[in-house]
């Protein structure tokens, strides 16, 4: 069953204008001027509601965070968050994350952050999973030199593909972990999607590419 | 309980001179000659039993395999198996893998398995596994240009840790998976362990590393 949309968000969600970024294409390679701060740049792919990408936020002052999200109803709850938190260093994109070419410039990111995306399972839909190398290939002309790709999921099969994906595309690997909560690499800033899961009782897998220069 | 030696395996292996080189540091550079072929190497660590590397030879006549096994009573059943299959393309050495270095030269390999070797859980074991950072950079001076390691394994915490030593040392992964045995890059060679560990129902973890320039 559908889930019926909640009257109104969209209104809403365009008041807020000092956190969305309504023509983000006119900052494609001039995102430090958008934020008017030479300041590194981290984007979340599929931010959902919001509380990974807010508390890192909160915690790093020093840098700029995006969150990219295509639904107006949790983008809705990411966005609250940030107002309630008062932050100064984020913004976010109600957009689709297949266009990030015409969004961002070469070398423009040091870091792209995608939190249990989507996992296409079936087979003709490899093509839309965010870690499939053509979308590796888009991420890595707008990262940075060292710029890297940092990816959790609760789908084994998906890590799976994803690390074969990064592997192919020249990502250097780091921080590979199948049980992310029960290892050292654990920095506890967690996604909606993720308590969830591990509430269930379910591994969370995470790694970090490195782009090769 | 120690399981008792069944008394002379020791004599029975040493018997086998075609098939068992006595003083391998006498070939170091130049297995070339030991095999009177100009032929690729690949070497097996921790052979047990032999399944896997008489297999291989026995399908790939152009390429000559050496297996390495400390234990003289497992390594006797691998030798009886080559006897066996009447091979030529096969001898085996009865010593210790942290001995590699004196035993080939740098680029002397091209290729190294490494299939179901001891875990060793603790911490303070670390350097005793097989896919330690240790002997990656061993392997990585015996193993020729693009030369790989292909490793195999049912446990899934040295899975984890493998791939990340395999990444840090700079290895390039390819066909990474973590159900073998449900997996397209399958090609149904298995050793003696991989058979035990599957009909239990474990699954089976492979990936394999290339070295890079
Ligand atoms: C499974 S949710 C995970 C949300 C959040 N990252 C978390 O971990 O809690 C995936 C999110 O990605 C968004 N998404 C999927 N495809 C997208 C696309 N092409 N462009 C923008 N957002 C997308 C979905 O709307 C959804 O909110
Ligand atoms: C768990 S068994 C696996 C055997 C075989 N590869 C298989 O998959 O069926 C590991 C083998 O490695 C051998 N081994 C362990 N450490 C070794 C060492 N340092 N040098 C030579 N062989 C070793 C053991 O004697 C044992 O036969």
């Amino acid at each position: 069953m559908r889930r019926r949309k909640k009257p109104g968000s969209k209104e809403k969600l365009l008041s807020y204008e000092d956190y969305l970024c309504k023509e983000p294409e006119k900052y494609k390679g001039r995102w430090k001027d958008y934020f008017h701060e030479e300041k590194l740049i981290h984007v979340e792919l599929g931010t959902g509601r919001g509380q990974f990408i807010t508390t890192l936020a909160e915690m790093n002052p020093h840098i700029c965070y995006i969150g990219i999200e295509i639904k107006e109803e949790v983008l809705l709850r990411a966005v609250e968050k940030a107002v309630d938190k008062g932050l100064k260093n984020i913004c976010f994109l109600w957009c689709d994350i297949n266009k990030i070419h015409d969004i961002f410039d070469k070398n423009e990111l040091s870091r792209i952050y995608i939190n249990f995306c989507d996992p296409w399972p079936k087979k003709r839909w490899v093509q839309r999973r965010l870690t499939h190398r053509n979308f590796l290939e888009k991420y890595k002309y707008i990262l940075g030199e060292n710029g890297d790709v940092h990816f959790k999921t609760d789908n084994e099969k998906l890590f799976e593909f994803s690390l074969n994906e990064l592997s192919y595309e020249n990502f250097r690997l780091n921080n590979i972990t199948f049980d992310l909560h029960h290892s050292e690499t654990n920095d506890g800033i967690t996604t909606e999607y993720e308590d969830k899961f591990s509430a269930l009782g379910m591994k969370i897998y995470r790694c970090e590419g490195v782009k090769r220069n």
